[in-house]
């Protein structure tokens, strides 16, 4: 990671320039919310893969790369003020969530404002191809959120199903970067069909990852607290497989848990003892590591350079974390 | 009105067909909460304004303009959903509001699905001039949003903070609307102009008389409940003017009262004495008088032409439903 931290430096810089710059409002709330969320350790990984992107494919740095990253940004951190607010989490990036200090309704506009200054930034770009791209990515995105809302308690969910959700909400952000980032430079083609395969993929991974660590992970490196996806009732791999591979007892638990409406304060140790059992947490890392598998593949369409290895770094970087 | 709607009724039935067409999705929840909140006897004012803004400028129907008026609707559908979290209110357009069926998150999510759709139905029209400008009115409305919420209790709201966010929670869409439909037939120039006073003025006035009917309707002409305002503790002109005109206990009252959790059951009938000894329903309403002849003034630079005449009328309709 810290190899393309440095490679993209000056563009990245650029970004965070943005990043205040067009955060920045009359009205305090905007400033202080965005910067407390834009400010809290993020990782800033789908901005340098759009910047990446854009170098993979042979380009540099531009003034529509940059406020493309810088939208992406946005993007993601509006659905942040929003899932926080639909999943009811109390932390975020292991500090308080926002709608904690600021409230629900302040989280909800905030990430209107932040999602519309998005698209006044991607207007910016002055290509309606990448316009097409990200706002068709965004409705995909919300589409994904409603439907992992419409699974809560679906302890039956399809794994395909799971998948989807996946796909949607977490992967098309990552594919629509990458792709972005080299429309900037060549048009549609191999290179940038590789990128939007290795962003896709890498998304994939990503958010397997995350599932993953919700039950096997601490605190301080996932930065929000352990059994957060289990307690809202949100279905995902460890658990569809726990389930998938438990016997009646273990099938009956899984279905009564998973209705918060009927979870007990008890329920969460019993949880992990079975996802222990089944070993399906390492079984979702396993199917992360298969993503980033992928993810790397599909780079191979591009000419060499250090932009593409630095690509590949950070596919391992998102499995690694877990570690 | 209706002569408006006979003028554009072919523009319109295409308008109709893309706002079921592009709330569809698998996520049955899209389609259905969609499906209630655009079917609910909306009066469609907007997309109204947008697709007569371009016959006014000497254009007729087209696709980009139906893109355009069936983006103009779903911003504002997607803003509906999002207020009524934020606000708390139960009813709408005269039915139980979408988040009392579908819940707080559902209404959230969905938005932001409406939102985005808005998005890419304004890249269908090509036009980076035309992006330009919704994609500011929406972070516009946003900001308006988050400065109404920060201004909520406030008794000492200024008139002019007040007017600041009627200014862009609800005129900036209304002269978006007229000033990109009449960008999908003109340049930049005194007609663009002209429209775009003409929906910023006729959006002041319309918000006026919002804020007037929550102290002097009744439920069955505004389709939300008389005094919600009041309950939320949202600072609107009756009020304010109320409370300069009133003597110390007057305003030693509304002090108290607009903060809700000083707020009594027996408060919503004081208030309404108050507004009824200063008079300043009627007040509110004839600063939406005002607009509205600011509103017909703009037009003037317009050639003569029936949808000018019936954007005139238009006018004339905001402030009638008052009475």
């Amino acid at each position: 990671m810290d190899t393309l931290i440095e490679l993209v430096s000056k563009d990245m810089a650029a970004v965070e320039v943005l990043l205040k710059e067009r955060s920045t409002s009359a009205v305090a709330t905007i400033p202080d919310m965005s910067g407390y969320l834009i400010s809290a350790g993020g990782k800033r990984l789908r901005p340098l893969i759009t910047l990446a992107a854009a170098y993979a494919a042979g380009g540099e740095g531009s003034n529509p790369l940059h406020c493309l990253a810088t939208a992406v940004e946005f993007i993601h951190t509006a659905t942040l003020l929003h899932d926080d607010v639909v999943d009811e989490s109390d932390l975020r990036r292991g500090k308080k969530a926002a709608k904690m200090v600021w409230g629900n309704s302040a989280s909800i506009l905030v990430g209107d404002f932040l999602f519309a200054r998005a698209f006044t930034l991607m207007v910016e770009t002055r290509s309606i191809r990448i316009l097409d791209i990200l706002s068709n990515a965004s409705c995909v995105i919300a589409e994904g959120e409603v439907k992992q809302l419409a699974a809560i308690g679906r302890a039956d969910l399809p794994i395909s199903e799971y998948m989807e959700i996946v796909e949607a909400k977490t992967a098309a952000l990552f594919e629509a970067a990458a792709r972005a980032g080299a429309l900037t430079v060549v048009t549609e083609g191999a290179e940038s069909d590789g990128l939007a395969e290795y962003g896709r993929r890498l998304g994939r991974a990503f958010q397997l990852v995350d599932d993953a660590l919700d039950y096997d992970g601490t605190t301080s490196v996932i930065g929000k607290s352990v059994g957060d996806d289990f307690r809202e009732g949100k279905l995902t791999l460890p658990v569809l497989l726990a389930r998938q591979n438990g016997d009646a007892t273990e099938r009956a638990f899984w279905d009564r848990a998973m209705d918060v409406s009927k979870q007990t304060e008890a329920d969460l140790d019993i949880a992990i003892d079975y996802i222990r059992k089944a070993d399906s947490v390492n079984a979702t890392l396993n199917a992360a590591r298969d993503e980033i598998a992928s993810a790397k593949a599909a780079l191979s369409v591009l000419p060499p350079s250090p932009y593409v290895d630095a690509l590949s770094d950070i596919a391992d970087f998102v499995v690694d974390r877990a570690f």
